[in-house]
């Protein structure tokens, strides 16, 4: 394409929009005075962040950061020293204990068709996995497309085997987040299930839409079942499930070899990481934007979550540059812990909750460094109401897609808080091509599409901070 | 991120939208007809498209399919097939002359700071420059920031020296087709200016956001002026640019040595590739939907606009495969030449204009396969305001963005048929990576961002069909 979109007409149109919200507008808001600063947090933003920066390092420099490891505490470190650069009025470390849990020598895994004929398929050990016995497991396989099907099959047919999990996230549903989560329960659960029925093993198709070599990890839980009935779970690759699928098709007789080493150990010490601006008016109204600061081991966590890491960050870079003095309190809260225990955004709720603290509001990024589309609200169907009007004001940053209905893990455990939860919502399309897998790497996040998050971030907790969270307080 | 995103809630919204349309909209639409139809041509080409896998032979079998080469010959035939596999009513070729301009071996440059001290940097001569003389070229420098500073350094400064446009992309634009727009004017006539106070050459800093180390090519003219004042013209990539502008304000000494083999020879004959479905009730009506088969000579051409072609076929398959009738005329028109020429679309609009053919309207991508955020229509304010009540239909499937004022080149010179016109919008913000460099390659396309914009363009056509790309006409 070579000829220029019609740039008056866009800005015509762009600006129509901010007008028609002018005259519709409630006293409270002053819609050109708020839309000059928008426009000034993005012009910061785009050309001055340091967030693609702060990333590289922490991707490049640091790399997978699971909770426990070695990685994740210099990610506590080098967070912690960003934060004290900006000049906050506090930087502080929260101490929380996390699991520990540690992948070991890298996973084998192979089907044979007949004694001698194998061929090898790319899997990795599902997260708090049990170990496969030291010389691997090895036992025929029956495909499901869901735990559903167990029940029907029953003991007589899945005993003494490898249950393979094998329905797709579907390709038909938009909003890949809801196509996730119409598959992750063989994941989660998968391998508590298959075990009732006396499965020795448990293979899952990772959750991605994609057609490649990746296995996806991810958090599975035994539930409270004995130790000793908990059998060995990993995933398999889109394109080694679909081998495999064909080749049962072909000979159900193929056996599957597995061998992982995985292992937990006990709990250790770790870190929530928080920078906080003092509120001018109200310091004791706390707003949050935070991010998750641990990632699976693959891959090196740029989208997740090393992205909302350094957006929430750089909203306070931002606003500091700026010269933007919030009325409440804001804090960056880079949790530890989301991916398999939310244990840092469970210790940070709760001794909010000791210290008698007011949070108003959270907002979490946790969907990749993609191009913003909009946010998720938890919030009442009135307030929201009140919310969406905003949402002309982000019409010129193609970021206006307001809802009810959502926001993250690790702001969750506030909303006993009674505080307005939110979390930034990218395009979702690209997101479980990389989602904890080698293929989260840092040469697959965009500077702008990372930037223009943040910048909406900024916009959003400044009109928040000026007109409040849930009803007008000025 | 794990959580899920409410599901229900996020359905019951886009449900309400779609509610909200109902109860607003006009006689002529029967908007819950129209909703299932379009989750029937998403469901499908979600499903079922084909687009991937042509474009995958598209780039990687063929590859960079410059007018007048090879390439450009075995893409009019792949595709000719490929419309010939759908069993259409009508697959024929349409000859035009095309200007024929090559490469050559490839450039190489350097920058000397003093006598045996040389750095080269990347450069790629733009489309239709004319070479350096064979031992190449060597001068001092002049940096400007744009064509509006040559007048004002003169003669005196510039003559005997080369020219280098400096001026960047501004990373404040959210749209970098505006950005992209307010620089171009710099490789376009920035040879032509520069020439006119005795500049020996020019390089121009290529038209990308990123900081990287591809030279980004383009259309560039020398107008009417005399073949012996024409003087050479490359691009150097954004890296290059930033290292000569440094070292240039270190020592403005410097000198820059560049040689390019480029030349034009006579035009060729080649071919727009139409494909048609005959409108069962209005069969003089004719609808387009199309892109742009040849492409630059660097890279694959997989994203401009190998994504458009591929759509505009796919928009076709689809509709065939779900069983739709359309009572309008729509072809594919597959346009040949572009990048330097726009040969093929004139061909196409005066031998319909010689023909007495009616196009109702015309639809076209060549903006890249990314995410499509919605469409711009260039129709009167009348036509659009009801055009817009469509955008509800959208809302599921995140292309809801009807925007006033725009289309796209090849659809351009059916303007004075009274066509109406549209583009496909795709989120902008990687395309300038890409655009016109080794970087657009078939890896950096995303399968399911690329059959979103087909699905999208399926339903736009749909709708344009059921109710007139104009006024209601039944």
């Amino acid at each position: 394409m070579k000829k220029q979109i019609n740039k008056s007409v866009f800005w015509a149109l762009a600006f129509s929009v901010v007008l028609v919200f002018s005259a519709q507008s409630q006293s409270e808001n002053s819609p050109s005075r708020d839309a000059l600063m928008l426009e000034s947090i993005y012009n910061e933003t785009m050309t001055n962040a340091k967030a693609y920066d702060w990333l590289r390092f922490l991707s490049l420099q640091i790399g997978g950061r699971l909770s426990g490891s070695v990685e994740a505490e210099q990610a506590v470190e080098y967070t912690k020293s960003v934060l004290n650069d900006l000049g906050l009025d506090r930087v502080y470390l929260q101490p929380v204990m996390v699991p520990k849990w540690v992948r070991g020598a890298p996973e084998y895994a192979y089907y044979e068709t007949a004694p001698g004929l194998s061929t090898t398929v790319p899997i990795t050990a599902l997260g708090g996995s049990v170990a496969t016995p030291s010389i691997g497991l090895k036992a025929k396989v029956i495909e499901v497309k869901g735990l559903e099907e167990l029940e029907k099959l029953g003991r007589r047919v899945i005993e003494g085997k490898i249950v393979f999990y094998n329905r797709p996230m579907n390709p038909q549903t938009i909003q890949t987040f809801d196509a996730y989560g119409a598959c992750v329960d063989q994941r989660y659960a998968g391998a508590l299930e298959a075990a009732k029925y006396g499965a020795v093993g448990v293979i899952v198709r990772s959750m991605n839409l994609r057609k490649d070599d990746f296995p996806h990890t991810g958090s599975m839980s035994y539930g409270e079942s004995p130790i000793n009935s908990r059998i060995p779970a990993a995933a398999i690759s889109t394109n080694g499930a679909d081998l495999l699928s064909a080749t049962l098709r072909l000979n159900p007789e193929t056996t599957f070899y597995f061998k992982q080493n995985c292992r937990a150990f006990p709990d250790v010490k770790s870190y929530n990481v928080i920078g906080e601006i003092k509120g001018s008016v109200y310091p004791e109204e706390i707003m949050v934007v935070g991010g998750h600061l641990d990632s699976w081991d693959l891959g090196d966590g740029a989208h997740d979550d090393g992205a909302g890491v350094v957006q929430s960050i750089e909203v306070l870079r931002t606003l500091k540059a700026i010269g933007y003095k919030p009325k409440r309190t804001l804090r960056a809260v880079l949790f530890m812990n989301e991916e398999n225990g939310l244990r840092g955004a469970r210790e940070y709720a709760s001794e909010s909750e000791s210290l008698g603290e007011k949070h108003v509001f959270a907002l979490e990024s946790d969907s990749g460094g993609f191009t913003p589309r909009g946010f998720q609200f938890d919030t009442s169907p009135q307030n929201f109401e009140r919310l969406q009007k905003w949402s002309a004001l982000f019409y010129p940053y193609f970021t206006d897609r307001f809802e009810l209905g959502g926001s993250g893990a690790d702001v969750g455990p506030l909303k006993s808080q009674g505080t307005v939860l939110a979390g930034l919502r990218p395009d979702s399309q690209r997101y479980f091509d990389h989602h904890h897998s080698d293929h989260d790497t840092f040469d697959q996040v965009n500077k702008r599409e990372l930037e223009l998050g943040a910048a909406a971030m900024a916009s959003l907790l400044y009109l928040i901070d000026t007109y409040g969270a849930d009803t007008p307080t000025n």
